[in-house]
């Protein structure tokens, strides 16, 4: 059982990362103590995972932390060996004139943006295994990429028209952090708006999937509910195209992948088929006539959103079966 | 105080006019007891608004009932010198090819479609009163159209490109009667689209607001709460636009309308802020360098979406203050 | 019209305040500026409630604010003739012993605690016009009081055995400050205690229903919902007792208070019934072989509760119809 | 791998059966086909658990059926030579003379009653390997009886006053049918009982803990929530008691009891903390000053109160540790 640490343990990502890692055949998860939040009572006669303050001696360590934490705790965990998966966005935009734009600041490790590999295993497969600094993926960006960047590829997206995001997002998504914002009272029986085409997320997609900031409109928006993130892709098609082709390529694209599942044409995903999964479920329509398409792309933001690509990663970067403690 | 029928008032839209008319100053509701489903329990010593068997003599009659009830129930009543407020879809479509269409099978009283107001008080108060069938819109067109039909209008879209129209709706706005789809532990934690551009809202939308069935996406989605409609609106702007221009283009067309609120640039509506009100409350975002506009509109469903819109109606059907009741 | 001000408007209680006076046809509700919180975006074309700066001119205010605040505002507009409605639990406790044992310090206006109506008008309707002050009870007391002191007074309790309360509510109870505890994620698909046999509200029950702290076991917990409180009640009959004989008591306690609905035997309230309404339900169930009896009551915890019971108390202040703007 | 079937996978019990066998390590679900219920939509690229029509060949067979159809299917499975764990009320009451109170009907088949082991290992775990079918217990049973059995057994409970029971239940312990008491609308924002002293859940708790029926006030109540069960338990006690005896209590008839888990003094489980888990947490509080005590218990209804019990029953009944495929 190698040892893996995590830091930011009581934060949503970080409770899931401990709570897979937990059933997880060949690791042993370790608990580091760094500036933790409340935590919950625990049982007398329950022992949960091992815990010890923070340190930098482990072969493999989570950083589950706020973008400027890991920031700060990434080059010791490298210096000292580790290999390093930080689930903040801190690493995931490549340049530093990128981070600037979109952070309207300076990243303080520019050296670092580009040591670290892009944790998107269905396009990066290849390069996880050889990068000690692994930067996961967002949640929105990864249910987009996942939905987009084939039918860019592919060339079946009339871009003149532009493409139509509207994400819809769990609670979770918002950190463990007290808010108005995310308090009970504001956030049941309503539904809002949070980030209209300007979410710090979308440079993310357009460096993935391969688009430009004017083809792409990309709203953000809280569900009332812990988890889940669904993402209503509208774009018209450029040449003939159903149901079926769009279908096709996605069965192509992805017919090593196990973690993407394919909706037979007149069904689509929903949330609960996600829920607790490493799962990306894609369904379609499209009107043929007219060209007007429609993809639905569905993830749990705290697995396949954050954690359970964490593992996937990890699984690459220590040569284990990539599925392995996710199915 | 004028006494008002309601036909279907277990429901959900008919246990609302109940709920709204009970506070009315002007008219007395009367419940007319009619294939009615089940009941809540009624305490002992409260009176609630008076019940009656189903006749045809009061002056004006709601029928919150299915389709084929309110073309069965339609023309006895008007008969009987009722006026009519339908709240159903019976007779929203304009034209019998229309309905042929969309509900795939005949109308059965196709004289009644073209003598039937269609009740959106904004673009059609004048012709209101003088109609003795009232057709009150659907949910989905509602916000739709109050969103689109201004903008239609004033020339500010690039219609080439196609407006999207990504709904969410509560389950309330699925009706009372059990299914599997709207039962408590289907809905909770989840989120789902269920119906991708063939909702039978669409020809209630594009007769309004002046589209074409090509120029608009429109999604129907379910969310996790009792009530409230948001629609989030794309499209490419013509010509320069910006937050204030799209904001001003909203406040001169309902200067007269007591239910339209407009938000300032920087600020969007949510379904809190309508629910249990007849408001329609509309905030806008543009991208100036690339024109691409966000509109989000929002409604509560069982409010302007249906019973407060009903009372509107009725409001200008007898001649009252328009928001009498409503405020 | 009657100004009366409203601080801490920006709260769940002092919002709910607004809203039903806003529609009270003997008012005008006034904000006053006080320390408020963060506001909602508010419309461009909707003009709201009238807002000044916190002034002590007005013939009556509302005090929706924590108790410190309550008892620094009370004595300045008492002395300016102002009549004070306080919503939080400053005043409620009667003697200054009371307020040591339970709140843990020194109540730091002792002479007022004598001088405050307590405003449950079903039990004090004709002392509360003769107060300057009245202190609007605790949501759980209210619930409790208006459910077990007709069935004390009748001596209908086999009190050796004690009373269970247990109590559950909605989230809105806990006030609008943010905290981990209230946040939507912890308590969405969630259930738990949080005050056991300890609660401050248990001496506000026990000086009203006239029991004796021992025989008396009280438990709050928190519903995953917005509002509502519902307590289920546990007793041992004394002598013989039936479902009807406790409905008797009621129906013949209750009779002059329109805001008492009780429930026919064989039937219960819920939490819906009385959503947004003034009313407290009643329902009752006894196993008459055995003599184990079973009370069910339901109120909103921000109506009943709190805003609703104090526009009742204002009523009574100002000499209006008892249920002015609350039907 | 030990082929398992399932008959009645689509309803909640058994899609938990399901997804947890999917991950056991010693056992291969098989999916029963009987009388099926509407199924989710598959993904085109996805492989599920092996299904077949129903059959009685295998080795081990659990029935996540209504009761008239466990008894149905039970005598030819056990004929066959297969074992049965019957998720069911079919043979949970020990005798026709319960079954005949209680369901107000003759059992079928009274002579399995007796055969039948009642599935609750930490109080039977001997004797449920040699019996081949095994009764699973009810959900509300299992946590008053883990709760009360050993406190009724130390003799610390003073009986005369009686054992109140407040239970509260998620959405999913009323099964799949739609109907509607269970649909969304109805149960979102609302608490209601719908079982008071007389739920047919009490002559398990009353056979399996030792109480009288007169000793016990037991109330069912419908949570908001998917999933989960919530019992507080109220009594008071004989002799001195503080919370740490209680707490000592517990520890030590549990010390064998991998799913039971005992809270410290000061804190107090919740449904989150049990949410798809196994286990059973149990936390007190009493006042000893004047002997009132307070026990909470929280399970999670699918879990430890259907599937997950059920599976730690199959895992005695093949020999296999107690917690395979359950921590």
């Amino acid at each position: 059982m190698t040892p893996v640490g995590i830091v930011g343990f009581s934060g949503y990502s970080g409770a899931e990362l401990v709570s897979i890692l937990s059933r997880h055949p060949l690791v042993e998860p370790v608990l580091l103590e760094h500036r933790e939040t409340e935590d919950r009572a625990r049982p007398l006669n329950y022992q949960g995972p091992r815990r010890m303050p923070y340190s930098v001696g482990l072969p493999l360590v989570f950083l589950a932390t706020p973008p400027e934490v890991s920031i700060d705790l990434a080059p010791g965990l490298l210096e000292a060996g580790a290999k390093v998966i930080d689930l903040s966005g801190a690493f995931r935009l490549g340049t530093a004139e990128n981070y600037r734009r979109w952070y309207q600041s300076e990243h303080p490790q520019p050296e670092l943006l580009s040591k670290a590999a892009y944790g998107l295993p269905e396009f990066y497969r290849d390069t996880i295994p050889g990068k000690q600094l692994i930067s996961n993926p967002g949640c929105y960006p990864t249910a987009a990429n996942l939905a987009l960047r084939p039918l860019v590829e592919a060339g079946v997206i009339n871009l003149q028209c532009g493409i139509v995001c509207d994400a819809k997002s769990g609670v979770s998504g918002a950190g463990r952090k007290p808010s108005l914002k995310t308090s009970f009272v504001e956030v049941t029986e309503n539904f809002s708006a949070y980030s209209v085409l300007e979410h710090r997320h979308v440079p993310e997609i357009l460096r993935i999937s391969g688009l430009e900031e004017r083809q792409l409109s990309f709203t953000a928006q809280l569900l009332p509910i812990e988890r889940g993130i669904l993402e209503t892709i509208y774009f018209r098609a450029k040449g003939d195209l159903n149901d079926q082709k769009i279908i096709s390529i996605y069965l192509d694209r992805y017919v090593n992948d196990p973690f993407l599942r394919i909706y037979p044409a007149g069904t689509l995903p929903d949330l609960r088929g996600v829920a607790r999964t490493n799962f990306c479920d894609i369904g379609v329509h499209i009107d043929e006539a007219t060209g007007r398409a429609v993809v639905v792309a569905a993830i749990d933001n705290l697995r396949k959103g954050a954690a359970g690509m964490a593992i996937q990663n990890m699984n690459l970067a220590l040569g284990f079966p990539e599925t392995t403690g996710l199915l």
